[in-house]
């Protein structure tokens, strides 16, 4: 294999996720053991950064610091949703790696940014510049194809798990049968996320909430939702709904109370979970609707985070560096793999990034139950894994304590770029 | 002191917090030292199984079960928001209490339920019955007087400042001088809650998160308020907003999107956080405002509890039952004394329950800062202790255990009785 010399560039895109830290933690680790390797450099705010040269010396943080983002929610290095557009940007894009002698370019992110990191990767065969580019895999939607699962996504729902344990163990003291629970979770496109709160329920008890679960899979019907609502009160003390923020109806419309516009036609806001509370509150009179919308607190619970999930996104970025050191590999998404046997397994393996860019992995149908509302014990089977064991964050003073880089700049080689 | 022997009734009132039930496994604890004590009840759903004679029996409740209350959120007994009312109804309790023998009785709530327990207290005493009576306090909204804090309030500002140092991870990634995160909170008459995310800020670092906090107590100006979003926005990537859901205008009506009715009539959902999200879209065109309602999840956050408040939750159980027995106390409330010294110690003490009944312990106006919108450092030296240290919570299968009680009904006496 011949050695290919020269410098790293990470990068992050894309929503964060409490893991995707680990990843690029995971690269700097890996990196370190390859003297081919010079410098480990992080661009700011992803492709943002790299057109602007926007980058920072990584290898000179504190190992404390390197450890420390193992369990420090959101992208360290920052992050963008920004796409290349004109042929100028990719260009800069090359220009900028070649001032800086990057040759190995490992970006963390989902569909979209694993595009940009292939169109880059293209460039630079064609225009002969050697550069190896690795993508790896990170999504709280878990929605990326090839892979078996995404980093980030264990994480979400064992947070979410926890906390329809926790918010049912108080919706039961006070339950008369007249108290509907409505708990917002993430997913615009796919119910990953909604589906994964049926962890919260213990083996062998079907009916421990979530009781219903609405996901964008399954066209809404507001007369079924009611019709599920009183079935479960007539049964239980309290009902718990968990719905993903896309849900949509018979139509592929987004449900939401944000369709509306006001007395005063300011558009009404709230989305799928506050338009559900208005629902019961109008069609059950005297029927409790209590909502919580998890937002952003979902993605960044390091507190709460998987052992399982953080492991495995420390494993790719550390994967993602010896696959183009060690065997020259360019042009691939790090995927996850699952073993074959009963007792679970998760090694890393590689896919084109054109084929993860322009795919994605559907909630598969016949893990939704017949009732619509409830998963199979197959889904369960696939997600358990995702969610066991605990990290231990550190906490001071009474809360956590999360790594702050020093962001030691690197010296700019080239003109400023006009975005 | 003359021994008094019979039976322990404990019950829960008002809404739970995630450390309740260690003070009723604090009081199981603590009876079984005492051999004056025979039986050891709960009643179901505070004075509402009382009335219906509804009780259990504890003292058949597996070891184990006793302490996985320890960290368990909720109310495990239930709890109730029912106000006894009629004559009839205390008579009904006496009658209850005199079929059971019932000489002890415990009970964890906040104000009103401190009211129920003094009238029922005082309807023993004017009948000759021997009855002991005493209160445990209990309410995140830290409101009672007298007890220097309340078990339930380190817990609930150890969840939120946690979730606020973590969301602003992530606001920090994105962040491009346009994103608002407003996170509301609970805390209807007092801004105690809110007020507790100021523990987010690392020591010395003023500008830390969250930037804005919005107090019951400061009269809410929507001039102001975006006033103060902007200057945040010219200095921090982002601007994190934590609001009380009892936020009042200058007139002292609440601020709320749900004051108003929408094009078809209906009442619009959504309250102080909605409100703010609402204005900063309407007055700030191409700010992005996020919303978090955290709800019931941040009283039953067990996972993320103190162990300061949850040991202290614990110890006033103990403690009702040993002011009961070994000092013949009755008509009562457990108190939280701090030491007087800088390092911080935590003592029980007894106020008279009427005391409590009546009073409200405001959050001293001299602890906000003259901006209106950030905490003195006296009020976080007096948070400070409360949130330290974290509960080991079991997990099993990447999600978290809690207690579910036998509930072994403990046989009726007398006829039903019509609520």
């Amino acid at each position: 294999m011949p050695e290919l010399v020269g410098n790293v560039l990470v990068g992050q895109s894309g929503g964060p996720t409490s893991v995707i830290n680990a990843s690029v933690a995971g690269v700097i680790t890996e990196a370190l053991n390859h003297s081919c390797i010079e410098e480990i450099y992080g661009t700011l705010n992803g492709v943002l950064g790299i057109l602007q040269e926007d980058l920072i010396d990584l290898a000179a943080e504190s190992q404390q610091t390197i450890r420390a983002l193992r369990h420090t929610p959101g992208a360290a290095l920052g992050t963008c949703r920004y796409k290349l557009k004109k042929q100028e940007d990719y260009n800069r894009v090359l220009e900028v790696f070649k001032a800086h002698n990057i040759r190995y370019f490992f970006y963390a992110g989902g569909n979209d940014s694993q595009d940009t990191a292939d169109k880059i990767s293209k460039l630079a065969q064609q225009q002969g510049y050697e550069l190896r580019v690795i993508g790896i895999p990170k999504t709280i939607d878990n929605d990326l194809p090839i892979t078996d699962h995404c980093p980030g996504y264990g994480s979400v729902i064992k947070y979410i798990s926890t906390t329809v344990r926790e918010i049912s163990c108080d919706n039961a003291a006070m339950g008369q049968h007249d108290l509907v629970q409505i708990i917002e979770v993430m997913g615009r496109s796919a119910g990953w996320i909604a589906a994964g709160s049926a962890l919260a329920k213990r083996r062998d008890c079907p009916n421990d909430p979530p009781h219903i679960i609405c996901l964008p899979e399954v066209a809404f019907s507001s007369e079924k939702f009611i019709e599920n609502v009183k079935r479960v009160l007539a049964r239980e003390k309290f009902c718990t709904v968990v719905v993903g923020e896309g849900l949509v109806d018979a139509d592929g419309n987004y449900v939401s109370a944000s369709d509306k516009t006001d007395a005063f036609g300011h558009a009404q806001l709230g989305g799928a979970g506050s338009y559900l509370q208005g629902l019961i509150e109008a069609q059950m009179p005297g029927t409790k609707a209590r909502l919580v919308t998890l937002g952003m607190a979902q993605r960044a619970a390091a507190h709460c985070s998987s052992k399982a999930d953080n492991d495995e996104s420390f494993m790719a970025g550390q994967a993602a560096v010896r696959y183009a050191v060690e065997e020259a590999e360019t042009d691939k998404m790090v995927t996850l793999v699952r073993g074959e046997t009963d007792h679970y397994t998760c090694e890393t393996g590689l896919a084109p990034l054109s084929e993860i860019a322009n795919g994605v992995k559907p909630l598969p149908r016949e893990w939704i139950n017949e009732d619509g509302v409830s998963m199979s014990h197959q889904f369960v089977r696939y997600v358990q894994p995702l969610v066991q064991g605990e990290v231990a964050v550190p906490f001071e003073n009474g809360v956590p304590v999360f790594a702050h880089l020093d962001k030691n700049r690197i010296d700019k080689q080239l003109p400023a770029y006009q975005i």
